[in-house]
């Protein structure tokens, strides 16, 4: 019996029309990282399962897809040493004995990889972009997929605060490409960590931003609840409270948040890392505003995006027209290259969610028409006579880089008409063997019904009756 | 303790220049298969295991790479069961039992796939492009990769030859424009059914297919030896002999061997199925020599290409400058799509093996220089006072169309010239306060040492300078 196909959940197929609908947004990214300086490079889909493993948390490591042993990865394991108590298998450690690669789970830590495998032959600050498709064993639900494709953007081997200058311009000039409306908001890791060592308690980073992101939603009272649920004493939820209750715009929080870093806060400490985040915080918004970028770009001390290795500048872009979730975010990361044995070479990237931009695009109508084109013109094949000669004409206009189809079978009009129309070819060519003869080739526009008669040499005026 | 970075055998990094240069492959395929009406359709890396299992054979079946079920795949396996009495695992069903997906093995099947899943939304002919990897667990070694990048051209629902004659035409625009020398090979399964027919073996297709493939390397007498050995008797190897005895060109080739197929063989037997072959190789040359084709396109009976679903014509490319097998191949599939359900669809393709591809034009020197571009102009950054104004220069010159990078830390000159001579940056612009105050833009040309002075309204100016 046949089977029934289909593909594994979370994958997608794409048409024709949605290949040239990506393309259009993988084109225009690369357009704009190049014209930055930034170069494209590609790895390899599998990656060493060390590579990866233990680089994004517990989460990630059971997210990876892994790619078994070729041959026989079988014989030899003991499966019983695997198995617990309760009958069932140490999942994690009985995968590793049997699988060596995975796929990759996002374009960083290969890009960091790459660098350090390849740091002799790169010249540094190292400026590379990277377009290709990652997997994720995510639940697959609406936006989110277990093959998507990330578009990276990272410059490595500089500290300069211009190389975040130069994202937000990219990001700038990227959206208003695509003509997407966005809201950019950044923050900064050290400020983060500030607020945790003015609260006396820096190894609560995360639940403290957790908490803070949700003022908007809950309210203080239930943000304090949460705080003090956490772990967290009175004292240390009083400072929060000042962080939260900052007001005025950038110049005047970063004022404010100056002050309570420098001791002003109700615990007194003194946070040089807080400071620190501050000034590169200062820094940069004065850039944007001295670079004339025209989205809006907004402070945001919630934004967190994981912490797994930033330590400096945190990026996220929304869009403003469309429920998505980010659509583009990065960082500044001090370390990300240690963990291959290089250590100290600073960068910041940034990653552009292309699944979701398409999602976008395509709830917003953004796509410019006819980004999916057929052929230009369809020879019709009537005449088993004249086909040498139609064959000719088609490949005199592809010459001109004019797309042509000849229909593959003499038979009637109707059907070949049929093929234009559903496949959107606006240009019919009705050739037999009396304009074989006198050397002519007959041009019908479909849409306007314009017909047109020229003489086969006359490769000028058929363009230019095709491109009017 | 850090780990040294590497990627699993077989898989390749590739670094700006490389990627740029393959892209120039696919960029140039593409726009062949474009002008001749074929869309680009993309589909998942990971396949059902159903949709791969069965179709390459049992050698194709074990070099799949297989992706681990996500989770815990191992409890509730009865490992045991796997296992024969020598101790070791039956591999193929444990891991069937273990990994629902595979990474694809080539275009073909997934693309017979795509056409049965989407049939009602297609229209046909449906003419499909597709350039993505794909991934064998083969045994790497020179020019054999793990991930390998295949272009495919495929159209179905055609069984008219000039969809043959249209994939020569488009090999020939190809390698026109890739500026390789190819000779183009021909063949045809039904003649080498009728072959077999004519013998009285018609199951012995792929023996008689092998040993006439190999009468160039190991003369006659050694061919036929291997014949009787693989079971054929002496009558069948005299008829094989009388077709490795055809002589001419083309046209006299065929002429010969329709007398062979119509009875006048030693067998007497007449094999309808090859005269049909014959008729089709005839038809399709006659119309490649009326389409004026450039590349040599020769007609070769030892031509199998593994004969697994071909049914009619088969080609296969040769470079002719640079010693590396088979770089482009494909054929007529009348059944491909019946194992998915949907039989008497005929479909006729080609594959070019881009990998090979690349070797061959990197071998040959081929590439056109200037394909990976660094950005046009650095402005260097010696004067902090000056950065605004040089942020506004480089973002200028980018709107005008020119990639500009500015060096990210303020400091020496020797540095940032140092840079742009090793990415080959052709432009440095060095701007300080004096140039802000005056409005300037200087410009110097790195390869011949011109300087000039641009007022920064004068952007045509800068143009012409650039791009002089």
């Amino acid at each position: 019996m046949a089977q029934t196909p289909s593909i594994p959940k979370g994958t997608r197929d794409f048409s024709q029309q949605e290949t040239a609908e990506r393309n259009y947004i993988f084109d225009t990214l690369a357009d704009v990282f190049r014209s930055f300086g930034y170069a494209r490079i590609e790895t390899p889909a599998m990656e060493n399962l060390s590579t990866l493993l233990g680089k994004y948390g517990e989460e990630g490591d059971r997210l990876l897809f892994r790619v078994l042993n070729s041959g026989d990865p079988f014989t030899g394991t003991d499966f019983e040493s695997f198995r617990g108590e309760d009958g069932t298998y140490n999942a994690p450690l009985l995968s590793k004995q049997l699988c060596d690669k995975g796929l990759r789970y996002d374009l960083t830590v290969p890009f960091a990889r790459y660098v350090v495998q390849h740091r002799n032959d790169l010249t540094f600050p190292f400026k590379r972009f990277q377009i290709q498709p990652v997997w994720r064993a995510d639940r697959p639900q609406k936006g989110r997929y277990r093959e998507f494709c990330q578009c990276d953007v990272d410059v490595i081997g500089s500290r300069s605060l211009l190389n975040e200058l130069e994202l937000v311009q990219i990001v700038n000039r990227a959206f208003g490409l695509l003509d997407i409306r966005v809201l950019l908001k950044i923050n900064n890791r050290k400020v983060l960590t500030g607020f945790a060592e003015i609260c006396g308690f820096p190894d609560k980073v995360t639940d403290i931003t957790v908490a803070i992101d949700k003022l908007d939603k809950i309210g203080l009272d239930a943000v304090n609840a949460e705080l003090l649920a956490k772990g967290l004493p009175e004292s240390a939820v009083k400072v929060i409270d000042e962080i939260l209750a900052l007001k005025g715009d950038t110049a005047a929080k970063i004022a404010s948040m100056r002050s309570l870093m420098n001791g002003g806060s109700a615990s007194g400490v003194v946070s040089e890392t807080g400071l620190k985040g501050l000034d590169e915080l200062e820094e940069l918004f004065g850039l944007i505003s001295a670079a004339g970028i025209s989205i809006p770009v907004e402070m945001d001390l919630s934004l967190a995006r994981g912490l797994n290795y930033y330590t400096g500048a945190i990026f996220e872009v929304k869009a403003l027209d469309w429920e998505i979730g980010s659509i583009c975010g990065g960082g500044r990361y001090d370390n990300l290259t240690g963990i291959f044995g290089l250590p100290d070479v600073s960068g910041v990237g940034i990653s552009f969610g292309a699944d979701r931009i398409y999602d976008v695009m395509k709830g917003l109508g953004k796509f410019p028409a006819g980004l999916h084109t057929s052929a230009k013109v369809l020879f019709a094949n009537m005449d088993e006579a004249a086909t040498g000669y139609v064959l000719g004409l088609a490949d005199a206009l592809r010459n001109k880089g004019i797309s042509a189809e000849v229909w593959p079978d003499a038979g009637k009009l109707k059907k070949q008409f049929d093929y234009a129309e559903r496949k959107g070819i606006p240009f019919l060519s009705i050739n037999g063997s009396d304009e074989a003869a006198s050397g002519t080739l007959n041009l019908k526009n479909l849409a306007t019904g314009e017909q047109h008669s020229f003489s086969k040499e006359d490769l000028d005026g058929v363009c230019a009756f095709i491109e009017a």
